[in-house]
């Protein structure tokens, strides 16, 4: 048990924990070498007698885990001791066959092969997510489209929006990550087969067919080229879950700042066992929040890795290919993280109707100075308006009273502007602009994403 | 004059240099406020006579940039002092249409309308100057499709390939890379309009006219809300732009490494003051490669500056956003001038064919121990093939003699293998295997991404 | 001018600007040769008259800038061609001189030891900055030693702390910073002489008295041997000015989170033209936080470069040397801006006392809950305290009730604690534990480092 | 299971595996209770008698790892149910000790000061390898300090050095390394107790007492204040670490460009089952190398992490101290795959001498052009003999001549050089310059560190 495990809980999910365990891993590699013998057989390369008896043994649960983690040490891939295990297997039962084990094959084409396929079902537990939570938005988007929130600006209260765009903007960006995992999906999902330097030299003239009918079995495309050293197809899986995570990172950040016992505006849901304080028993702490921004924190650096690691020598590389295998893993499982968590916050987001309208008359008032600048500045032009309401800002603020009153007040303003517009202006339900237009549109989007078959699978 | 003047004509290009200048930055930002009193005069919300006066001043040279700057210390960005200036100036010339500059904007709508205005000029030069690199490599692949070169894996000589294989390798990423600048066209090319919490209020009920309109004036699309704190779209330039360097750092670090005085395969084209040392006359430093290198170390963790920005304080972030304003000139000059580089490498690649020739016989042989391996193999299966090879190699490293006379001093072998089939076996064109198939696999995409009129533009 | 000139005042500061304008960075590659002149005469390798007429020369202003920069471009560096015009500038007046410009150094020689100059420059700025803040947070720590202020962890109210124990926070990461600066300082200031392989071959037996000589000119020590690709001294710099910018980035999080309008205990100083908004009049922007932040997102990354530059070939390196040459300016400017804001907001630092009382009784007392838990436990146990104490608390919640009211009601808790217990309990200012000790554990370590001499450089 | 355990012996060793086990982890968090119960009572803020019982439960194998990490999950950290199921047991034994478990202290106190006491176990491993290594180096500096080896900048043959002088490069950073090791020692030893907020006020007038105690139980220091959002410390070892990976990486960059097939210089052992290849009998991958630059593309964006995860929120952190934990033992355990790596490289390094030999004449003379150069320079000015020389340099690269013979046929060069001249600048042996020199320094230093207490701990 590593470090790692006390913490998978925290920084991945299950689903994601079995897309990449040791035997998921071990398993893929496995389905790679089992569809090479059935592909080559096939293809007449190697007797088709011999698949049955390879195909067998490709079972994870066959091969000695620890034994193969420390040969990898020594040999410096897993795919290397992963054969000499197979082979060795399939030589008990039938030592003919044995001699067609991984044929034509180079470690670099069963690992990045097998990693292909962890991928795909990596995108399909992330693409799920990512459906559920922008299914969840919509769903308050729609609910909260018109509820005056305070907008923020540099942190501080600026003018009234609504939640509903607040939660429109989360989904904004969710839509169109779900067409970036269709558009990556179709330069990801390729075999790699290429033999030792990339030539398939080794099966002659068949070389180009029998990757054919591998990627054929394996579900999978067929590359222009071998793409042993080129790992943009790879890397882009990277930057894509790295900006899912920053736009999750976000929206938590936003739900944490709105949770703070200051502001009380928004909550995540709660939850037996969830966030609780050990020696504070009134303290709801944002735990969802906390996993998002750790993942926020760490995924750009493994991002950077990724692309620093694309720098590759020649026909195999030195450390650029290596540095991918734990850190792949690493994003995808805290992406699935985060998406899980900001799920249930979607779904079970707690709203206090009271300090969304307490808060907005904070700052008793002048949260709809531009309302009223612009009321004054569309008869007496923008900068005289802007400075004339800047002053009764700071008339309200050095003493302490309501704008309201002190636009009442002065006679410039009053010439302009009667109390019942003062009113009007200074309701923040009357000055939430496009919200809900915004709103309408980003959920249009929504809808399209949902019924075009590619964002299906 | 800043270091990075010093260093402009290395990590940029004299076109990115353009595109990013402080008088092209203030410009775009200046058509933005241009086009948004076009519009705000076309849906009525302003004068129709403020128009001219407006536009006839959002010109860079009017404005003065060393006040500008100074100004932004303490504005906090360059929107405010910029408004400031230019409302000043209108105002100079018509009191009234200054009124109107700036119409319901916010400082985040100009700047990042700016942005999207200079990233739009800037990915033309990088599809330019991609496009360029394609057809260079095209062309030499196709020159070099069957040119026998060792092939490397963990920087030893492994197998033949052709250079044509390692060419079309290179070609291979930047055919994707075409197709990504096309994807993110698709989301990177929007207006930022929201005004200061992003809801367009003080437009009253012609917020999204206004802003469709604005749109239009400038040739962008009108986003489905304002997206002042969602980043995606602009990150992702970034993360596309660094996937182009990192494929870039691997075609360099292969030239520099077959450019290296014990190699001597491949080198970078001749070129006056290029490349030469100050104390030994003989070098040829490969000085594009080193461009191209230091790119690929710097933009990485510029990358990840991107995605960690991407987590952003509700209306308007504080930090986040303002880690873009360097960086992304950043990325983007350091892209465009590793493309330079590598366009002249690609073009002007000198190759030493006597080199070529030599290498391939450095290990006596060896090289092709994989070829007599699989003939071996197929007719005393593989491991057998495999220990008798390897012994014959040890011999031959041993004894310092070629392995095609140490195998065919072995019996065993003999029995299997003629005199005339270890020649064959022994000679690298004979095992250059599905090199010139791939070549042609990754022309014909080349050729398709040129017919597609996406990619034209 | 470039974007980074008008960015220059936000990210930089008119100090470090001076360190590594172009001009400053040209004069102390030419300070290196000026000294590498007069060293060699002394130690007899050149003639002595040759020195004063290179001296002469050796001023930046008489360098064409522009010409250099460019010429840098295909040369790869900046020494080659300021060699050359300096070569033929001491020509003009003494052409047998000329012959001893860049005796027996190489390239980066003159690059190395420019840019060490430059960082002692930039380490001198930096150090005395951090002092002005150490002095700034000390004064301020006394001053608020006592002054409780709400705790809050996960963003939630936590306990009462004192404002002066936050300060003491802030400072002691500062203390560290300077013990750290004057760490590095003696593993940074060395000079870089070794010639173009590192060996001073071409000075014969004199090389090391030269390079000692050289380095006696510059106040520099000589090293053990040459470190062109060992970079561990100036990466340094790097990760120290990161973790600095990494405890500024945390005290500006935590103003701007006090500055909300939400909280508003503590606010940046008001300055003319600073955080002002273009339309909302009543806004206050925390910009010296923005800018603080917008370091602490940029700086990792960079500090990732360095890292990643670190892997360096042989005796001079591709690309990893040349990343260092924009990035370390660029973390020295952000660096200094972030001082020069942070020495603002901690000497000017608004703290409204009414908010921070206010704020104490936000949560109706339950701030205090810890203390109650804690004295009860006392008496019947921590977890059985703790029980009682949270059903308390959610009782308060659930009926809008002031804890105090629901504690004196509950008999369980009332048969332990009299209500004169309950009143000193609930008051914050009995509950602030050793704040005030911490607080004067930190000063005593800045008196300390006030008095140490080696801080005082 | 996970991917990181079948990577561990690749990406980490047993000794910091050890460290940073799931079982170690919860161990070092357990010794921080019990010490905390045993400073406690030694302050009478507990009964004596509660010692025992808790002490007796502080034992990882007592603690159900799974059910520990699934609870993790909610609860955001390790220590809440860690905790919880440590007063379980206690309870089971003795109820009223289980009243005083974690008496005072808070989560981050316990996780805190856990990681510390990992950290200083973790610190002790790579002092111990980085002192081996050290002394590898030394010897092998000792036995190589005059054996020419072809000294390469920007890849290309430059002049000789000796392979003394490269070895003694590598060291010199390790010296430097160690040094820094015992600085951030006098930072980082120290022990977090604060409580709830950081006030310890839980603890009433006798938590400075407690905390002292604490600190001397566990070997740590006091610090001036808790540093529950001060990360400097422990961001410190991640860039210590981060530079010594860097370091490694480039001495194993160095050794595998000097293992390539086309140079054979050096080499990695040979051990039994490593770096052989499964198709390619004559290979031996340099698979140590290969873990070095892995983790040198890894520790960047792991120690970025670490460096944006300081910008940490008030009293307790929301994102920024989670992201440690799995970074800070994935940056020690790549430390220490690399140290173990390199130490066995370090110490059984493979030279050719052969090789070595034949690559310095491979540019048939030119690499001693600038023995030639400046020879000829100290009678004709160096301008001029560049010229001459680089003509020479030209002449013999066109013809396939030895520069040897062009140099001796050019009359200009005869009138100032001898044939016994012209031999003895083109030995190599000859022009090593202060390689030797820099090597005795270098030893020096290493000398001095081992005898140097503070480094021998």
């Amino acid at each position: 048990m590593t470090m790692n495990q006390l913490t998978a809980f925290m920084f991945s999910t299950e689903a994601m924990q079995a897309v990449f365990s040791s035997s998921s891993t071990v398993q893929r590699m496995l389905d790679a070498e089992a569809a090479l013998a059935r592909a080559e057989a096939h293809c007449g390369v190697i007797p088709p007698e011999a698949v049955q008896p390879i195909a067998d043994q490709c079972r994870a649960e066959r091969i000695d885990l620890d034994k193969l983690a420390q040969a990898a040490g020594p040999a410096g891939n897993l795919a290397i001791p992963l054969v000499k295990q197979l082979t060795a297997r399939v030589a008990e039962a039938d030592a003919e066959a044995a001699k067609y084990v991984h044929w034509g094959a180079t470690s670099q084409d069963i690992i990045d092969t097998g990693m292909v396929l962890q991928l795909r079902d990596a995108l399909d537990v992330i693409g799920r997510d990512l459906a559920a939570l922008a299914d969840a938005l919509a769903a308050q988007a729609v609910r909260y489209k018109a509820t005056p929130l305070v907008g923020r600006t540099w942190m501080q209260h600026a003018l009234p929006i609504t939640l509903g765009l607040k939660l429109a903007g989360w989904l904004d960006g969710i839509n169109r990550h779900q067409q970036r995992l269709a558009d990556i999906r179709s330069r990801l999902l390729f075999v790699q087969f290429g033999g030792a330097a990339g030539t398939l030299a080794s099966l002659g003239d068949k070389g180009l067919d029998v990757a054919a009918a591998l990627a054929q079995e394996l579900g999978l495309q067929l590359p222009d080229t071998p793409w042993h050293t080129q790992r943009d197809r790879i890397t882009e899986v990277a930057t894509t879950l790295g900006m899912i995570t920053g736009s999750l990172g976000k929206m938590a950040r936003d739900v944490s700042l709105h949770m703070q016992t200051d502001v009380g505006e928004l909550s995540e849901p709660v939850a037996e066992g969830k966030g609780g304080s050990s020696t504070m028993p009134h303290k709801r702490n944002p735990v969802g929040c906390a996993v998002a921004l750790t993942a926020a924190v760490r995924v750009p650096g493994l991002v950077a890795t990724m692309l620093s690691g694309m720098v590759q020598e020649h026909e195999r590389a030195l450390g650029g290919w290596q540095a991918e295998w734990d850190t792949l893993p690493e994003i995808a499982g805290l992406t699935a993280a985060v998406l899980q968590q900001m799920v249930q916050v979607a779904a079970g987001l707690g709203v206090s109707e009271d300090r969304l309208k307490q808060n907005l008359d904070a700052t008793h008032g002048q949260i709809l100075a531009e309302a009223v600048t612009l009321a004054l500045g569309a008869k007496m032009g923008r900068l005289a308006a802007h400075k004339l309401v800047e002053k009764a800002c700071q008339a309200a603020s050095a003493g302490g009273r309501h704008l309201r009153e002190v636009l009442g007040a002065d006679p410039a303003i009053a010439a302009e502007l009667s109390p019942s517009d003062l009113d009007r202006l200074l309701d923040p339900a009357n000055y939430t602009g496009q919200s809900a237009a915004f709103v309408e549109r980003v959920l249009a989007t929504h809808r399209q994403i949902k019924n075009t078959p590619r964002h299906q699978e």
